[in-house]
C-alpha cells in the first residue's frame, strides 16, 4: 500500500463494521451506542436471545479492542475510540449492509430497474441504523449549533426517522417543542418511545405523515422557528411543482425570522475528498432508487422558487452532503 | 476523527468497495482487473447487458476516479491505485458482502446455529472473488517467490477454486507443471476456462475432488515438489484424525525434498495491528460455519504429527494469517 497509507487499516474497518453490523442485527445497538457499562447477562437480556450466543460475540467484540473491561469486575464498556469506529463504519454498512439489496441484484437492476425495484427493497431499519452512525457525528453537530445560535423554541424535522436528533434538541432547552414527521409508523413508534425514554415526550408532537402533504396541510410546521429535513428533500425535488409546493408550505409555516435546515446530498461531487462516495450515492440513488440529486445551483433554485430570500449552504462531514440554510 | 487519521476516508473506501462489488456483480470485474484499456460497448458486451445500464456504472467509476481517460478516444483503463482500493475493498467486500447472508441473519445464527446454517449459506462466487481480491496481494507473492526458490517443476493447489494462483506459476516457468484440486464444479470450470485463456492447460490437470479424499487416494499429489493449499486446510484440522491423514498423505505424495505451503489463518491473533479482523474471521468461523481456528502452536502440532520434520511460519499480509511452509 504504497500510496494510500490511509488504506493501510482497511481490514480494520472492514472487521469493525461487520461485528457493529451484528450488534445491530441482534439489537444490542443502541446498549453499546449508550457507552454505560454492561453485564454479558445485560446482553443477552437486551439482545433477547440465549446467553451463550451473546458471550461469544461479546468475546469478539473484547478480542478486537472494541468493548472493555471496567473497574467493576464482570461489567464492560466500549473502548474510548468505540465513537469513531462506529462513525467510520457507518459508511461501510450504509454502502454495503443497507444497500445490500441492490448489490447484490445489481445485474437485475441494470436490466430492469422498476422491476428490481419491487422485487428488491431495502431494509429500514439497516438504512436508518448506519445513516445514524454517520449523522450523529457528520450532520447532527452544525443543525444543533444553528438551532442553539437562533434560539430557536419550535423545531419541526422532516423524515425525522426514530426523532434523535430532534429529542437531542429538546433535551438542550427546556422551554424547546417540536414536531417529528416520518412516513413509517415504525419510525414514528420509536420516535414516541424515545422520546418517553429521553423525558421529553410532553414537548414532542409525532406526526405520521409524508412531506408531500405538506402541500395540503401545513399544520406539523405551522410557527416552527426553524424547519429540519436530512436526506428527505431528495426524494421530492426531481418534481419542481411538488418541491415548491413543499417548500412554500415550509416557507409559509415558518414564524418570522424563522429558516429551513436541509441536510442533503448534491449530484457527483467532484472534489478528490468527496468523489469517491458521492459517486456511489449520485449512481445508487439514480440507478437504483430512481432519484436524480440536484446539483448545488439546483438546490438553491429550488428554494429561490418557493419564496426563501436567501439561501446559504456549507458543506457536511459527509462526502457530497451540504447543509443548505434558506431564510423565510 | 482525532484519534483515528486513518479512518478519514472510510467514506472512500466503502464507496469503492461497494462500487467494485457492483463490478464483481455484473461480471466485470475480470475486465477491470485486466488492467487493459476497454470502450463502454467492450463494457456492455462482457456484462452481457443493456448499454445503458452499463454506461451509467462507467460514468460513476469515472466520476469515483477508479476509471479514467486513455490517450485513445472513448477507451477507458482502471486507475494508476485501483490495485490498491481493490485489495482495501476485498477486506470490506469480504466482510459485509459475502458474508453477508451470515450477518443478516444473526440472530437466526445465535438462536440456532445449524438450522440458519442450511438456511443462510453464502454465495460461493462472492466469497471467491473478496478472497482473490484480499490473496492477490496479501498470499500470492510470498507463495510464488517460495516456489520460485525451491525451483519447484510440479505444484499441487488444494481448494485452487479458480485456479488464479497456479496459473500465475505456470506462466512464470514453461517447464512447471500442475495439479488443482477443488471439491466445486464451478470452480473447476472456471479454472479449466482460465488455463485455456492463459494457454497452459496443456500443463494443467484440474481435478474436482474433496481434500478429505487425498487419505485415500494421494494421486492427485504425487509426487509434487510443493502442495500448496491457502486458506482450506482449517476446514478439517478440527478433527486430528483427518488433519493427519491429508496431511499425512500430502507428506507421504511430495518428491524428496519438497514440502507444503499452506496459507490459513490462527485462532484470535491479538497484536494491535491484527485484533480487529482476527476476532471477525475467528468468531465468523466459530458460530456461523462451526469452524474453530487453532493457534500458531496446534497448526504446527498438526505438522508435526502428520509426520514433517519441519515447519515453519511468516506471518501474511492479512491480519491473523500465517504461512506454514512444511518441510517432508
Amino acid at each position: 500500500m504504497q500510496r494510500h497509507s490511509s488504506l493501510e487499516n482497511a481490514a480494520d474497518l472492514a472487521a469493525v463494521a461487520a461485528l457493529l453490523q451484528i450488534g445491530a442485527e441482534i439489537g444490542v445497538d443502541q446498549l453499546l451506542d449508550s457507552g454505560g457499562t454492561f453485564s454479558a447477562a445485560d446482553l443477552a437480556k437486551v439482545a433477547d436471545l440465549p446467553q451463550a450466543g451473546t458471550d461469544d460475540y461479546l468475546a469478539a467484540l473484547v478480542a478486537a479492542g472494541l468493548v472493555v473491561d471496567t473497574e467493576i469486575p464482570n461489567r464492560f464498556q466500549v473502548a474510548e475510540d468505540y465513537p469513531d469506529w462506529r462513525y467510520a463504519s457507518g459508511y461501510v454498512s450504509w454502502s454495503l449492509s443497507a444497500n445490500g439489496p441492490f448489490l447484490d441484484h445489481a445485474r437485475e437492476f441494470l436490466v430492469d430497474r422498476d422491476a428490481a425495484a419491487r422485487a428488491h427493497q431495502r431494509n429500514g431499519r439497516r438504512v436508518a441504523v448506519s445513516s445514524r452512525w454517520i449523522g450523529a457525528r457528520a450532520f447532527y453537530p452544525p443543525i444543533v449549533d444553528r438551532v442553539a445560535a437562533a434560539g430557536a423554541r419550535h423545531v419541526a424535522d422532516l423524515g425525522a426517522g426514530a426523532g434523535g436528533l430532534l429529542i437531542k434538541l429538546l433535551g438542550q432547552d427546556p422551554a424547546r417543542t417540536g414536531v417529528a414527521l416520518d412516513c413509517s409508523g415504525a419510525a414514528c413508534a420509536a420516535a414516541r418511545e424515545a422520546a418517553v425514554a429521553a423525558g421529553v415526550d410532553g414537548r414532542l408532537q409525532v406526526v405520521e405523515r409524508t412531506v408531500e402533504s405538506l402541500v395540503d396541510d401545513q399544520g406539523p410546521v405551522e410557527g416552527a422557528n426553524v424547519v429540519l429535513a436530512c436526506f428527505v428533500m431528495h426524494d421530492i425535488v426531481a418534481d419542481a411543482a411538488v418541491a415548491k409546493g413543499v417548500l412554500g408550505a415550509c416557507r409559509d409555516a415558518l414564524a418570522p425570522g424563522g429558516f429551513m435546515a436541509v441536510a442533503d446530498a448534491v449530484s457527483y461531487a467532484s472534489q478528490p475528498a468527496e468523489r469517491k462516495f458521492s459517486a456511489l450515492f449520485t449512481y445508487l440513488h439514480a440507478s437504483f432508487m430512481s432519484v436524480t440529486l440536484p446539483t448545488e445551483g439546483q438546490w438553491l433554485d429550488t428554494f429561490q422558487a418557493a419564496g426563501f430570500s436567501k439561501t446559504e449552504y456549507v458543506p457536511l462531514g459527509t462526502p457530497g452532503a451540504r447543509l443548505f440554510v434558506a431564510v423565510k
